[in-house]
């Protein structure tokens, strides 16, 4: 299907005053995030599905019928019918570490291609890369325990094939939701839930008959009507597999305290010699939980973790903004921002690189700077990705953009990556782009609010 | 696409292990919710998604291909292969209100056919239930303005136009979505962004050309440089339009204190002689802030909600389950649940009909009974809409959907309405249910509890 008219009104609206008054001048924008609520990095994700949007971006005749009962001109949407992406783009690749304020995507096109492609850009980008930062907090926090994404029942509507992509950028080792197995061929997980248990007229029998069915992969849920007797029916039916040659895999604890149960469920298995039964905990978790959980001891050798990993809670949304920075008049560039009080601290005008200072593998710093200079000892971040609205990059698999992103996370230290009051990782701006930001204040000031118009 | 492996693992691996055990029991799940994060009522939506999934549930090849890659049985997946649904399902309409523990949809079937359908039922019913919900409680903070949603840029990807389509049911009055407008008939909305101001050399040359080109459907974005100079800039291209026999419809703030300037741009509109320009505000608003605008008097017509309205930030998840309640073993019914600290006060055995109270058109209580009970003089709330497996129901219209919400809404007095501390509204359980939980619950601490097994 057609994605064209995944878009706000105004940016159709805009296109038409642009192309009717004949003002369509080349632009640039950038997207980047103010501020990351859930620490001070982000784990960029989504570019994929933002290529392949500018590869197939076409009007078909039934967008052009429905905007025609819009209200459009007849003219502009003759010129849609022929629109393709004519610009180009600059990103960081996907699965990269970003900072608040770096440009993240650089697009630079005739205005009214640049504006169209903005919300489809945000919608997908500021999802994939709020849930794939999430994923790795969460991971961060298990210490090298794995984590299992649950998140499907709970995730938002059709969104849930991409959070789980993202879960997996950022860190996460499987996934329950199957879809996600078959299409981007991420490792799946899962065996039983209570209804499973409570369909049998005992609880041990639905364990025998798990166990019969999958002896070679029986992980057993043991706390649907007390974890510890439970624990000791999934020691019978262990020491039944044993008899067969086969092995227990797991138990799963879904609700109580997981700390005191998990170390009471340890102990009877131990007891019994089932000390290779691992332990799964799962049930409403999340990475300050889990790191809680960890630093009482609690003897849990892998975590299942949904809600607040599929959707981001409690901070559902990224803010990731699209601004005009630059446009270019008769040759000249006419570097952009708004100003705002909230905004001017936060808005660079101009044509802008990211670059990254890295000494033995560790990130130092960040710099901004404006498009011809360069940064020495710094690795440039935005890689040429559409030229002339053709794509020229490779498209790297899920698990190399997954690899990329624990390779960035192994170059931040620590202190980055704490669940609170974590240190903010310096960016710093060029001087030119300094001088640049504090001329076209000024400018603004004289030009717009001094009542001239 | 077949949505078949639009499910947890666990679901497929509990259909193995009851398909080769012979354990295949017709069985009642009931979806409902413990606890509604933001109120005491439910707007349920996104049942119509259900049923276009049970119509189409099959494993297509490569569904089956992609499951004999995990290790499922070959018989297993050959029974898949000729898989249909074949239960019957129960639901309360969509659009409906419902309250905690009722019983929203209620599905019997063999347990590995309800088994399967629990996760896309809880996906979508979750989802668009708490957006609807969302929608209702920001539309009744307006107290009569309308609410255009405009939150495609923040929503979680592809779950974007669902998002929509429940904040219609919900009750906003358009969207941003320009497919949401072609797919679902839904009004849009939007004139113009911060970039098609920057785009110009001049603030009042960007209104210009909008007000050239839209003369009948001109709002202005007057904060970008300063919103009280905005202001006299759009009453100067008003101006403009009343000397062309058009009228500007309206202005938008984005940003700074809405109550204060909203106050300020009224005041420069009208003393111009444009009392008839409407002022529109957005920016980062939620019910709160809708309501509070409203208590200090701002002059506000119409409200623009973006992020919280599209995720349900501050509640991104609703926690909805779905619970075996009864499973029929040699033709006698065997009343099942789940026991721990957590649920027994929200959980409910048996197979149950869910009954409301109505006096004068307004909502009294509602009752919670079991299936072969009637309640007089109170509606029954869940009617058939599958029957062996197919749909019996009409499929209303979105608009239709959006109309019951409204009228089940204007049913429920204010008190449960309340942003905060609202009333809790009575849900009570028939003597014959209540009499029944006590009874399972003795029976699965005998059974489960006592070391038994």
């Amino acid at each position: 299907m057609s994605e064209a008219l995944r878009t706000d009104l105004y940016q159709l609206t805009m296109m038409q005053a642009y192309w009717k008054s004949g003002h369509n001048p080349e632009a640039t924008f950038d997207y980047f995030v103010r501020k990351i609520p859930s620490g001070p990095y982000l784990v960029t994700a989504g570019l994929n599905f933002f290529l392949d949007y500018i590869e197939n971006l076409r009007f078909e005749d039934d967008d052009i019928k429905y905007l025609e009962t819009q209200g459009f001109d007849h003219e502009f949407l003759f010129y849609l019918r022929n629109f393709t992406f004519t610009g180009d783009i600059f990103a960081m690749l996907e699965g990269s570490i970003a900072f608040p304020i770096e440009p993240i995507i650089r697009v630079t096109a005739p205005i009214m291609e640049a504006q169209l492609i903005e919300t489809f850009l945000l919608n997908k980008m500021n999802f994939s890369s709020l849930i794939a930062t999430k994923a790795s907090r969460i991971v961060h926090a298990a210490k090298g325990r794995s984590i299992a994404e649950f998140g499907l029942r709970r995730a938002q509507g059709d969104g849930y094939l991409e959070a789980t992509r993202a879960t997996y950028i950022g860190g996460c080792a499987s996934t329950s939701n199957v879809m996600a197995g078959k299409i981007l061929g991420i490792p799946v997980s899962g065996t039983m839930a209570h209804s499973f248990v409570t369909s049998f007229d005992h609880e041990i029998d639905s364990y025998r008959a798990y166990a019969d069915v999958f002896p070679k992969r029986c992980f057993l849920l043991i706390d649907t009507y007390d974890t510890i007797e439970g624990a000791r029916k999934a020691v019978i039916v262990g020491k039944e597999l044993e008899e067969r040659g086969e092995k227990l895999l797991g138990v799963r604890l879904d609700s109580g305290d997981l700390c005191e149960l998990s170390k009471q469920v340890r102990r009877i298995l131990d007891e019994a010699g089932l000390s290779y039964v691992k332990i799964v905990a799962s049930g409403d978790l999340n990475e300050w939980k889990i790191e809680e959980l960890i630093d009482h001891g609690a003897r849990i050798d892998m975590f299942g973790v949904g809600t607040e990993l599929i959707t981001g809670r409690p901070n559902p949304a990224l803010d990731g903004i699209y601004k005009l920075s630059d446009v270019v008049e008769q040759g000249e560039h006419l570097p952009k921002m708004k100003l705002s009080e909230e905004t001017v601290k936060s808005t660079l005008p101009g044509k802008k690189k990211v670059w990254r200072v890295i000494e033995k593998g560790i990130f130092v710093k960040d710099i901004i700077s404006l498009d011809d200079e360069i940064m020495d000892n710094a690795k440039p971040l935005l890689e040429q990705i559409v030229k002339n609205g053709r794509i020229i990059c490779k498209r790297p698999s899920l698990d190399m953009i997954r690899q990329r992103a624990a390779l960035d996370l192994a170059s931040l230290v620590d202190k980055y990556k704490k669940l609170d009051q974590a240190a903010v990782y310096p960016v710093e701006f060029s001087q030119k782009l300094a001088d640049l930001r504090e001329s076209i204040v000024e400018k603004i000031k004289r030009d717009e609010i001094t009542g001239k118009s």
